[in-house]
């Protein structure tokens, strides 16, 4: 089954936008390898919208050949001899959204045309949609039409969460949605589409179908395509963790052959990524915040498969530092059962705690913990 | 992972109530080898309510020592024994729905009690609820407690859809949930609970996670715990029908050791099983009804890990028979695509279709036919 756990790679959009080409998509899959991106979890190489001829040829997508010299597939397969995998990108409209043919009345055709590119991921947008005709229809369509082909091929919508996909992305065939429009890199947009608009939507995520709250940003450090004043590195680390604990599709969307120190250290962090493929598949939820005067904590939990509970906890204010409680009965625990606690960016144990774990976090950064019972 | 696919297996409760005792439960897994049951993919014998002592024993929960004469652990071990799993019954509040002992301010300790007997599924029902506690948090309790004790149990959340458990169930640690109260041995039960309560939870199933519309009553014919009139063969057709098609699990409510040829007919057919079994995982969906005067037919779909289409046409009316169609857009083809269609009751491949497929169906009867698109 595809997607068992949350997709992990890397996607051109939000650093490069129309600044792609064959050379780009190989040296990124040379870099998975030799960075350790790859041993980590991350596999999907995928090719965001400006890959494409203005015209079909013969009714079929085709390249832009001053990118893509040879073509799409000989991309395809070095990717695939690197062990990794290979996305591509359509529109579920009549253009893509840089204007570009899309697949609208094409749906079978194309997706033909990509299994036999050897492609396995279409991440397929929302732009130029036919006036009239059901948004979801439209992607089911396409669902249909990947299955149909015989090819694995992951199905990534793109709706930007107009229509609640939440509710039939799973049933059209998508093993992730998009809950929200675009993500872009500033600490405002982690605050809007990561803290705030993915409450109450982790009852639709499970093993094979994931809410994605769009591509990471982490690292971009305000340059690049959807540059926006940049975080630093609290904030990365942050967003990654919440969206680790969020069963997020993790999407790189930053230069990886160009990564600092930092960067790595938050994308390799093998206990963050391992609380985001875990195989109980929840996605994590948001349990309360420690409010005292509008300066608040946010703690979110996520259940595991080996009965402990990752734990974050944000400061999510402008205090330069700030108390963050989180209480056992609120994640599910009885009150008086001890714990393990451990810290999952310092890799430290934090001790045996009872009733709760209590810790100061920096502005705007985070407190993973990994809690787990003590067996009695 | 527990449930990757919906469990499947037999429940005490429809047919027996209180009339268990090792003897039938032993008994039943050695029909389950026997019988082919086993090797069709049923896997759990669950006990449910009233094999409870009437009071714990050094605050653990025991057992009535005249129906188990030798404890609860040598089942499970005769049960395991046969490559089979045991489950097992509880409740969220002070007592069982029957008046028995039950688990709330006891879940850590009943948790490991199970665990320690071998239990491999625990059914877990909603009487006697502490009122000012919050359902959901009862069972975040249990989900808890059974996780902490390392063995993986699978969580049956009985809570009969009295608060949305499809919006927390899963959060809770359940693998499957009650969507509904009780069925019953009746054809307005299956209409109420299969055909009307399950509309529009589709979104919320998936691998690891299933919404549940209570156990089978195929085969029970009006005999038993919850008779009620009873159905007919067709009837007990569309209704494994609907069940397979709708992700659910398949818990055998009949006595599996008296099935006549028909009920095991139903049972053992493969190519429905299937279709309930198919790893794709999703939950099939309301397509719409075929309406004409009031006697309808009505239209649901599964899409399928292959790419073909699972469709069931039930005659939920009293015309002996009626026209039933399905159309090829509506399930997400184009419509000229050509598809092969298979009737997985007779094991008949019918032919290619374009468009549409158009069948007569008999009175609440169902045709349960997968629809596979001919690849271009």
């Amino acid at each position: 089954m595809l997607a068992q756990t949350p997709p992990m790679g890397w996607n051109s959009w939000n650093t490069f936008g129309n600044d792609i080409n064959a050379q780009l998509v190989m040296d990124t899959a040379d870099f998975f390898v030799t960075s350790g991106l790859k041993d980590a979890g991350y596999e999907y190489i995928v090719m965001d919208d400006l890959w494409e001829a203005d015209e079909r040829i013969d009714g079929r997508l085709s390249w832009d050949t001053a990118k893509f010299p040879h073509g799409i597939k000989p991309v395809a397969d070095y990717v695939h001899s690197k062990g990794l995998k290979f996305g591509i990108y359509s529109c579920a409209g009549s253009h893509t959204c840089a204007g570009k043919p899309a697949s609208y009345g094409f749906e079978e055709i194309d997706a033909q045309t990509f299994a036999d590119w050897g492609v396995d991921f279409l991440k397929y947008d929302f732009c130029y949609a036919p006036p009239g005709v059901a948004g979801p229809s439209l992607y089911s369509r396409m669902g249909q039409a990947l299955r149909a082909t015989g090819r694995p091929i992951l199905f990534s919508i793109c709706e930007w969460g107009k229509h609640k996909p939440w509710e039939w992305a799973a049933k059209a065939g998508g093993q992730m949605w998009r809950s929200t429009g675009d993500i872009n890199d500033s600490w405002e947009s982690i605050l809007d589409i990561g803290f705030k608009r993915q409450v109450g939507l982790e009852a639709y995520a499970g093993p094979g179908h994931w809410n994605d709250p769009d591509m990471l940003v982490v690292g971009m450090y305000g340059k690049g395509n959807v540059a926006h004043g940049g975080c630093n590195d609290a904030e990365y680390r942050s967003h990654f963790s919440l969206w680790c604990l969020l069963a997020s599709p993790l999407m790189i969307g930053c230069d990886v052959r160009n990564m600092n120190a930092a960067t790595r250290d938050i994308l390799l962090n093998r206990e963050a990524i391992a609380v985001n493929q875990d195989p109980f598949g929840r996605q994590g939820y948001f349990v309360g915040d420690n409010d005292h005067g509008g300066e608040y904590s946010s703690v979110w939990a996520k259940p595991l498969e080996d009965g402990s509970i990752a734990v974050g906890l944000f400061n999510l204010g402008e205090r330069p530092s700030r108390l963050a409680v989180v209480g056992w009965e609120s994640i599910g625990l009885h009150d008086q059962r001890p714990c393990h606690v451990r810290d999952l960016w310092t890799h430290e144990d934090l001790g045996v705690h009872t009733s709760n774990f209590t810790t100061t976090v920096a502005r705007h950064d985070v407190r993973l913990v990994k809690i787990t019972p003590i067996h009695s």
